[in-house]
């Protein structure tokens, strides 16, 4: 058998390793024929029960019989953060756990393995039958809140999800086993992971150490995790295929044109402005202090990454050659439709449902401000109404299936820095009137005579829903707690409530519904004309994507695969973000500065494949993915894979950190037990 | 003679009263046609002598035979701001001059008014000839710099500009008559002008008191203005024709579609976003004292106002039948142009252009950081470079008709807020990164190995240019001093100096060239296809813009075409920018509430038009043009007589506030002398 570590197979062949693929349509024949191999039932049934998601938004990998998972920094960072205090910043000084005993609880974290999917589409299409509108929003939710409750009668360990995929043209039901008790075991300095910060995010080269390790506890003890991948410190090597694993979050590649304008005309310039002015008053906000700076690093990261993910698909769509590309493929879809009876005309009907989306965009994008608070308040109103109703007529996020992960976020004890809840509330709110318009009624429900400064400030400063305790009086009080509650935040929700149920009834009638029957017929008219080829678009659920370790062609020459961790001694200025770690400035003697930091890969990746493990061929991991390349922020429309790249820490990184930078000598052992 | 005042005609009718005309071109005939009266030359040449030009780029008139002037509070104040300190504030508390001698000069202020305007078209296409790219710059810059400097030779009471018009197709001498002392009169509070504050800019019903007077003075004394407006207090009256006469500063409405799609893709996006983030950095900066607040205020005034255009802006080119409309046009001409040999083909010529201006369009953005001191460093450093050259060889900012307003720009003094300036800096900086990327050349040149924000404050902190007594010795000392100087803003301009030299080269040779070229050709075929009718795009020159008094039809409604005071209670909330002015309150019982506040006519205005009087068919003015509604955001593009309309504040309600708001009876009486 041929040894693909040692072949290089050009790039932007006619067969291109494109596609985050649903483990049980795993492209197997089209990869053998492409690589002379491919991972057979076996191999795939070890690396599933080995991928871990986090319900943070990222994704992970047992790499340990004892729990142990490895994933990036950054998916960490708001669990260290709500760890810290004045006193003690685990953010800047890192984490080391030498023993299991110090590994600590980050609150609200949960890891989730699939251990089965079943097809559920002929039940969920059957109970929509012919509805349609909210009619049909309804029933769906209805459906799959009884698939997964039934799927899924020990809450306490399993978690069921009915997946939707192309939109509506397929329905799986996820069954994961859970984990609730999730510990962080080892993270380095941030500034080892945030080396290079906004600037060099979604940019090779690159030297972030972007690695940690969390464990997942039962009852008190580590679980006991036999199918983990093996652990390697190798290099990557310059060609040699890799898998990435893991749940991207949400790409749009499906479609169709009046929905590409509307996300070119209305959603992205509106996120571009928005997140902005929040980017800017975050920036000068964590400037006031120390305590700011620490509180505030985590949203400001994402509010950052979010933002250059908007400028790259600004960029994208607003590309001449990027959006003839886009628009053969419809045309495309569109002449192999013709004729065939059953698929109609479901581009019009979108038309016609995203005429309707952008009349109701302000009021359906500015229903609520945001914040921790105000979120608490929300779910503690809606709760206390949702649970009296039976399960398929409740709110999606208040079913069954749903309301034990949501009772775990409500009631876990994190902070809330009323500084920057009072920020994100008074931006928010202030955007809302800004769209809306002064005289919208949805504006006077939201402010009344109030400033959204004013308001922001009372209500924080009001509220006494920080406590968990109080949160947990709320949610076990029910109904006549809440109706009791003098709570500002909680009068504040109630107040809002009834107009964001309409506004949502609104938009499933006229946007949500239409859109999903639609969405239906277009994956049959893509199934009918480009047969099993087609992958559905990602939808936070467990993918796998294979493809090639290596570099791209920028402006005529090749970018190496690989950085090194003299790059970074090469790269630094001493000031932020371009500041080492202190502990490479201290162990810089004992560090192999000529060993793999980071390296790309050409792999179908996008935001939620944070932390997916990067695996040979031989099951074993390598990396775990963080990031991409400035052109893989397209990957949001489409992959290319002459130029897009992900980015991974590798696991031969890691072992140096380990060894001499952030030294952990039982984790490594663990991690090289057999 | 037919009574317009009282003669309601239809809106929308075929002959649109479109068009920023200039005086040398009214459309008289036209205008007789549709309102049965145009104005004669004796009514155009008194409206012209009695029209002013304000250099921080308002427009303004003369109300009174002693150089008395009309224009916006905004207008005025950064002025108002920089004669403000911790124990005054007039900003907040207004400012009214009881007595001449309480009069203050506005530092930077000039006030202009056109004396003549000549055509030197074929002189400076005889200058061009047959160059191109680079070389048709220089020999336009050098043209241009002899004109003005032969036309005005009395410099301290004239100045000269020639102006291009039609993107290059015309070119006119405009000459003027200029007053550089022009001090502050009167003022309402700023909480009466902000009334409503952002969310209502550009909006309508409005209830904004947005006037001042500003006095010309000359030698000590007030300039005698025998050709001013008639002051009158009458209300406007539905319908009745009106003139708005000042100067709009920019329009885009004679771009190809390359240009358009330069500016949907490229120019808009980054505006959005960078302009956003410095929003949020100063409302933030701002809440952390109370002189941040009014040391800020004009400046975040400005930014926001910039960014609801650009939004606005943003949303006409991404609405697709406003774009059909566009293209629309653009084939008309073609089509019209079609074997016309000497038009050759401009619009390829420009769509090569604006291919090489997205290639450079980050080094060409973003070459030199923000902040007034940095201004101050690089004018310092150029002018002791430029003034040593030969008047047509030099930079057009430094030729000698430039030179006087530079000089008081410079040498006027005004305070410099150094949190201000590093915010500015910083950001800049920091944005200049993000769009280069950390590796391009021109980032390492603008940061070398520090932070955005290290360096801004190293340089704000260290620099003595704040003290206009420093930049006066730097100025007479010329190249000598400036190559002496160790002050680190003046050494950081040197450094950055030949880069923004070399990119301007690179952009005069590919862009402004070569479009300067297609674009003479372009007006050549608009005057074969469409004669006088086509008007040249704003550029803050004298224009006179006519239409009628009255409101417009919104969601099926017609929205009244004035406000009242009674409006303006009504709408208070108490909570900013809600809050009525302290003297509202104060005064309420001598209110007149029911009179008119502010009124909206269809008429084709441009930023630069604030400050424009609102003449009637008598000459007399009835109020000062402020802004414009939603719907005139487009106007940068098109001109939408259905919808857009521009907003005065009332000459009525400016005589209620000067009687028993803001009493000054000094001023009454001078409004009303004969």
């Amino acid at each position: 058998m041929l040894l693909l570590g040692s072949v290089v197979l050009p790039f932007g062949a006619a067969s291109a390793d494109e596609g985050m693929w649903t483990f049980d349509a795993f492209p197997a024949a089209k990869m053998k024929r492409d690589y002379g191999w491919a991972p057979d039932q076996a191999w795939l049934d070890r690396v599933r029960a080995a991928s871990v998601r986090l319900t943070g938004g990222c994704s992970a990998s047992f790499v340990s019989g004892s729990g142990l998972i490895l994933t990036n920094h950054h998916c960490v960072a708001s669990c260290l953060e709500d760890l810290s205090s004045s006193g003690s910043d685990l953010l800047a000084t890192g984490f080391i756990a030498q023993a299991r005993t110090e590994e600590r609880k980050c609150p609200g974290q949960q890891a989730e393995v699939v251990t089965a999917i079943t097809d559920v589409t002929p039940r969920v299409k059957a109970a929509i039958g012919a509805s349609a509108g909210e009619a049909l929003v309804k029933a769906r939710t209805a459906a799959i809140a009884d698939l997964e409750k039934q799927g899924c009668l020990d809450t306490a360990t399993t978690r069921c999800q009915v997946v939707t995929l192309y939109g509506g043209g397929q329905y799986k039901l996820y069954t994961y086993r859970k984990y609730s008790d999730v510990r962080i075991v080892w993270a380095p300095e941030a500034a080892a992971e945030t080396f290079g910060g906004d600037p060099d995010n979604y940019n090779f080269p690159r030297y972030a150490l972007d690695a940690s390790f969390l464990r997942a506890y039962e009852n008190g003890q580590p679980v006991a995790t036999p199918q983990h991948l093996t652990w390697t410190a190798r290099e990557p090597k310059k060609g040699e295929a890799i898998f990435v694993v893991g749940n991207p979050g949400s790409t749009q590649r499906l479609l169709t044109q009046s929905q590409f304008a509307y996300q070119r005309e209305v959603n992205l310039p509106i996120t571009l402005a928005t997140q902005s002015e929040l980017r800017g008053r975050l920036i000068t906000a964590m400037r006031q202090s120390p305590d700011h700076a620490r509180e505030g690093e985590t949203t400001l990261y994402g509010v950052e990454n979010n933002l250059k993910r908007t400028i790259g698909r600004t960029k994208a769509l607003g590309d001449p050659q990027f959006n003839a590309m886009l628009a053969r493929n419809e045309a495309d879809l569109r002449s192999r439709s013709v004729g065939n009876a059953a698929i109609g005309d479901p581009w019009t009907d979108i038309d016609k449902a995203v005429t309707a989306q952008r009349q109701i965009d302000a009021e359906y994008r500015f229903t609520e401000p945001q914040g921790d608070l105000f979120d608490y308040a929300l779910t503690l109103v809606r709760a206390a109404d949702e649970r009296s109703k039976p399960n398929g007529e409740r709110l999606p996020a208040y079913s069954d299936s749903a309301l034990p992960l949501l009772e775990k976020t409500l009631l876990d004890e994190r902070p809330v820095y009323p500084w920057l809840d009072s920020l994100m509330m008074e931006w928010s709110l202030s955007k809302a009137r800004e769209y809306l318009g002064v005289d919208h009624p949805q504006t006077r429900l939201l402010l009344g005579k109030e400033s959204p400064e004013g308001l922001a400030r009372r209500l924080v400063s009001g509220s006494s829903l920080a406590d968990a305790k109080v949160r947990k009086a709320l949610w076990d009080g029910g109904a006549a707690a809440i109706a009791a509650s003098k709570d500002p935040m909680i009068l504040y929700a109630r107040a809002l409530d009834a107009n964001e149920r309409r506004v949502q009834k609104l938009y499933d009638e006229r946007v949500d519904g239409p859109i999903t029957a639609a969405r239906a017929k277009l994956a049959d008219a893509r199934f009918a004309a480009y047969g099993a080829s087609v992958y559905p678009d990602a939808t936070f659920s467990l993918r796998i994507t294979y493809g090639k370790v290596g570099g791209w062609i920028e402006n005529g020459r090749e970018v190496d695969y690989r950085t090194t961790f003299r790059g970074a001694f090469d790269r630094a200025t001493g000031a932020k973000p371009f500041a080492l770690a202190p502990a490479y400035l201290a162990r810089r003697q004992r560090i192999d500065e000529g060993g793999a930091l980071d390296f790309v890969y050409a792999a179908d990746t996008i935001g939620g494949n944070s932390g997916s493990p990067v695996i040979d061929r031989d099951g074993a991991v390598i990396g775990a993915n963080f990031d991409r390349n400035i052109h893989g922020l397209r990957n949001d429309f489409a992959y290319d894979i002459d130029k897009a790249r992900s980015i991974a820490v590798s696991t031969a990184a890691v072992e140096q950190a380990l060894k001499v930078i952030y030294p952990a000598p039982t984790l490594l052992a663990e991690l090289h037990a057999k």
